[in-house]
């Protein structure tokens, strides 16, 4: 461009180092820890540390991996359990342009070694409690010069052995509590490593960048509503999407992290009691958990919780259960690919008024775009238009914006199919509804294709969990001679109630057509992940179904 | 980097459509019109719009100016009061790619000729009450080619005549409603130019990008906590500093903007009392307004407001006064170069347990960095190192992130002087307190130097705001024969009230060291600019000062 054609917009006004710096959350926990040095940041058990203290803890971490040589572009993988530990992994890793991996703890040893294979770690970080299964990991990877830290935490008695060549509170001695945080040259680097639970094949890594980590983070807060020093519980895996970024939104929000080891109602009241916990996240099981809690267990709670439900469509039954216990549940959307949470079913004023059934309906959809993302809608994902607001049309939901991966780790093919016609493709189905919320009606691969027609295994299901007796279930698809699939459903019960096959065919009956009933019903427990989430594919191996093997 | 040594977070991950969109305000809007289309977005007198029509106008008048040829880089200057029209020019002219340059009402002809000029604004919007001075402006500034537009506001029956060729909502009318927001390519493209008020030579022009207002419009809602639909009062002038970000702040909140053409205490407590407002923002006078205004007035108000006070370091009297009607105060500082507010005296719970008198002073203070801006010191300007925190060397209060200016445009001499050093510098003297916190002792140019002394003019004027009496207080710099200066203080009386000059100083001695007792006292009004600032290079000029005429 000559100089007279140029705008004096676009002259001399360039970036310096006075009017730009890369988005990154470590920002954060900077600021956290200036403004606030005294604020308890983080609870676990009888430990506490303040913001100073947790920032520091999290430079010495810095320091001395630093030390290791691990420095930008580096994986440094964890297998931890909600932890200040982990916590300080969330700074700790980034801080010396390292990238942090949280691997899902349930994992078998080769799936572990899989992945710290695949990612190329360096460093491990694993709790004494996951030895049965990453000790055999670190066999099976064998990977030259990778570094094992142990965390023995004093609030964890139970089995397992220290695995690795030294202990992490030696380790994080030998780093400096004034490390400067080296912050990313550009926003656009990596920050941290998930690997999707992969039911198919083995996992994908997807790539999270520090620009990313800090819009979701600041989302969390605006999208849904969050005052300032709230008092986060642990109830979410660390491991799962990067804990949706909320290591670092309770950084921005100088809240206090009560960490919990352990998923169970019980322990869950007792930190609401005592710790006066105000937001919480989890899959719709967890939700349901406390629900279905004693009362005994809610006494003394007179102050107000809110909940995040996500990682499955939350069936209304949790949803009026967590309604009849007073606390206040918004439904996020998202996937591993989304950094957590990326959409919201944005509550109205109005919906307050409507009758219960209808609130519950409205609440359970998947919504629209969180604040940070930019767009959020269903396409025919052939043609890659818009679907009708007419609530029956099904297509899939996609996603573009500033919330969306860098792509998968060494997997080129699997990045452009994902990113094809430039937009995220989650592989849910869903429909758009009238006031342009979206709807989902099914994962693509758990659509039930009988005799021609599709049934969504979320109505289905649906219809079941009508049933007062139900706690959970999954529909999956069995193998029919005469229609290609049929519906096949596993429900758990609650506790001391009975039911019978025929029971249920008759609720059944009353809620869905005729080609959608359930051919076959199973009373049993439901296979789940760590998350909560219930694996369908186990079941679909169990009801013989052709896609079993996948 | 040959193929070998490139790190796999580097390969393959690249920006695409579906992962990364250039942040802009822009995206807040459509959001809310998408999620709350019915939901009352503007409230002005007897109109109402809902985020859905507010949305639409404002894309008729991208579209509309558009039709004009107006597009990327091209100013369109406006002289609005805070009307719905001004709202819509916060997202209808740079959604077409324009620049949105706000000018302050209250300048003379002279002034708005040369700011339209160095702007090359291509469009005016102005409102008929200005006319009297934009009239000759536009005469003055002889532009070819510049459009006219006139606001006829429903709302405003008083003087004035339209000048231009097309009335505002015949202009709308000529625009698609549909018409797509453009985008910007890039987000460090311009989004709006602000004019510094310029006591000194000619106004300089700060250019804001889409970036910085997106993420001010954030950190808005993170670092003052406003919950979601906040009812947000527009006491605060959108000229200035762009409304400090609050018309994209309100778009993100999908709150409701009250419209007020005139800042009056019986107003805006009516408008309080109607509209349940929650949130609003001004100068020191305006709450120092609502403080004294007569107890009637508030009659009925029951709910809890939230007042942000800035442009002025905030007398304790004010503080008191609003602690005492039960308004909940936070104080931000920032310049027209930070896209207003960029730091916040953040609250901690203990202080209010502390009296009242250190309550204030500690809520006083310039505090520390907002959430999305990175750095904020006080730093020796000329060896650019911190002072220590002992709450008496005195520095420079500088800035560095996201929510600094592009710079000033065409004037790269002043830019680069800005930016020096990597820091963006304020020239406000302050210290650096125990904790952290800033604490503003003056303007570099309103120190008074007597007798060798350094005398801040802002604890002088403290001292004098102790006294019952004052309503507002300005203390400058006067010649004196033989100290070199000596302060000179401007007291404004509240109504009804009288004291001597001697009452004064015996009230002073009480406070003051003898040196910095003021040598000379004046009963009068103090003159002000629009945003209730105190115009201290008018008072200097009377008292004499040797920089009376900078």
């Amino acid at each position: 461009m000559s100089a007279l054609s140029q705008s004096p917009y676009d002259a001399g006004l360039g970036k310096n180092p006075a009017n730009y710096v890369p988005l990154t959350p470590l920002s954060f926990i900077d600021r956290s820890a200036y403004v606030y040095p005294d604020r308890i940041a983080i609870i676990h058990g009888a430990r506490r540390y303040t913001w100073q203290e947790y920032a520091r803890r999290s430079r010495r971490l810095a320091s001395a991996l630093r030390t290791l040589g691990v420095g930008r572009n580096d994986t440094v993988a964890v297998v931890l359990s909600n932890t200040p530990e982990m916590l300080e992994c969330n700074f700790g890793v980034p801080a010396c342009g390292a990238v942090l991996n949280t691997i899902n703890t349930r994992l078998d040893a080769e799936t572990i070694a899989f992945i710290l294979n695949h990612g190329e770690a360096r460093v491990l970080i694993t709790d004494r409690e996951f030895s049965r299964t990453v000790g055999p990991a670190v066999e099976l990877a064998q990977r030259q010069g990778l570094v094992v830290i142990d965390v023995d935490d004093s609030e964890y008695l139970g089995a397992g052995e220290r695995i690795g060549s030294v202990e992490y509170e030696a380790f994080l001695d030998g780093g400096q509590p004034d490390f400067e945080f080296e912050h990313p040259a550009d926003e656009w680097n990596a920050i941290s490593l998930n690997y999707t639970s992969g039911t198919t094949g083995n996992p994908k890594g997807v790539v999270y960048h520090h620009r990313g980590a800090y819009l979701n983070a600041l989302s969390n807060i605006v999208s849904w509503g969050m005052p300032p020093h709230a008092v986060y519980l642990w109830t979410l895996p660390m491991f799962h999407c990067n804990g949706w970024c909320f290591a670092w939104t309770m950084a921005a929000n100088a809240g206090v992290n009560v960490c919990l080891r352990k998923v169970d109602p019980a322990l869950i009241f007792a930190a609401i009691r005592e710790h006066r916990v105000t937001h919480y996240c989890g899959a719709p099981i967890v939700h349901a958990m406390l629900a279905n809690a004693p009362e005994a267990m809610r006494a003394g709670i007179e102050h107000k919780v809110f909940g995040l439900v996500a990682a499955a469509p939350p069936p209304a039954s949790m949803i009026e259960g967590m309604a009849r216990i007073g606390f206040d549940i918004t439904h996020v959307y998202g996937l591993t690919e989304t950094y957590g949470p990326a959409a919201v079913c944005a509550k109205h004023d109005e919906w307050a008024e409507l009758p219960l059934a209808q609130q519950v309906a409205l609440n359970g959809r998947q919504g629209v775009c969180y604040h940070t993302q930019e767009g959020m809608t269903v396409l025919d994902p052939d043609t890659m238009t818009p679907v009708p607001r007419d609530n029956q049309t099904m297509g899939e939901v996609m996603f573009r914006g500033n919330i969306v991966m860098k792509g998968y780790l060494k997997n080129e093919k699997a990045s452009a199919e994902a990113f094809r016609g430039g937009w995220y493709h989650t592989g849910d189905l869903a429909v758009m509804q009238a006031d342009g919320y979206v709807k989902i009606k099914d994962r693509s691969k758990d659509v039930i294709i009988s005799g021609g027609e599709n049934i969504s295994s979320i109505e289905v299901e649906d219809a079941i969990y009508k049933h007062p007796a139900v706690l959970a279930v999954a529909v999956v698809a069995m193998p029919d001679a005469k229609w290609g699939e049929a519906p096949c459903a596993y429900i758990e019960l609650k506790d001391g109630v009975t039911l019978t096959a025929e029971d249920m065919l008759g609720h059944c009956r009353e809620h869905l057509a005729g080609f959608k009933m359930p051919r076959r019903i199973v009373f049993a427990p439901l296979p789940k992940t760590s998350t909560g989430k219930i694996q369908k594919f186990v079941l679909r191996a169990q009801a013989g179904a052709t896609d079993a093997i996948e």
